[in-house]
């Protein structure tokens, strides 16, 4: 294997009302109505021109509070083993996550986001837009997810939120 | 702005066709039909397990041959400078790159995967499950790519790629 590191350097952080880790909605369709921001750098601001034009955007950011990483995990929607790779949980090989949040509106370097499920005080390391030609893809099969009933989902989604926003 | 530094190990590494950043396929959907490989480390393999599931995976890798970033770039679709973060382009304040892949079929630490638009060589961050649950998300707004006719896209899209493929 690379002993190779690669290093990034925070563009922003993440502010949102999810201060405990354990009561994170798990992806942003269960984070539904929660707001929250992406602050960036000042000195990135000039990049988030033309990024207003997109409904919604992917963050990449820093797992910062991450437990040790495991291969094998039971996922947060299933009481069942599975392959770390196969899930979106937290405690990866490198800890890095992956949001699809709706990008409510930009006031200079602030952009104000719905569906917030990552953690306040998370350093984001990218921005892409999210455009339907490239991400909105016809899966043909969706693994074990195909086997959480939607019910299920959404009442393990939420998790400890009970509703309510900021910005 | 925070000066602390995320540090990231290849967990793996990118085989394609594509030994040119110059002739790349811009996105999977230009990339129809290009065959490559994700060879994963052979020490992250057990967290593979469970995701031949899923038909379409999320690689995130490392633009290791990006040049220095800018803020304002022209993307290759279209001639007009856009913000950075508005587009794909690898040459950001993070060379972190983002695609979805079809994956063909998993062998051991091996993932056959069409669609393949990332340089051969190129160091692999992450694997995450692409869910239609999570991910396939109604845009209401594409941003300048609305701009982008179809036929330009598929052109200019495909680039140096002239079609044959490899496992």
């Amino acid at each position: 294997m690379s002993e190779f590191a690669i290093t990034f350097k925070p563009i922003g952080v993440i502010r949102s009302d999810h201060v405990s880790a354990q009561e994170i909605p798990i992806q942003p369709n269960y984070a539904k109505g929660c707001k929250g921001r992406a602050i960036v750098f000042l000195e990135f601001e000039e990049g988030l021109r033309d990024l207003d034009g997109f409904s919604h955007i992917y963050l990449i950011y820093h797992f910062h509070q991450a437990e040790s990483p495991k291969l094998i995990v039971k996922p947060f929607l299933q009481d069942v083993e599975r392959g770390i790779f196969s899930t979106r949980t937290p405690c990866r090989p490198n800890a890095i996550g992956l949001s699809v949040l709706e990008l409510v509106r930009r006031e200079g370097n602030v952009l104000h986001l719905d569906g917030m499920d990552i953690l306040d005080g998370t350093p984001l390391i990218d921005i892409k837009p999210y455009t339907a030609k490239f991400d909105r893809i016809e899966t043909s099969r969706n693994g074990w997810q195909d086997e959480v009933d939607e019910e299920t989902a959404r009442l393990r989604g939420r998790r400890g939120y009970r509703g309510g926003s900021s910005s």
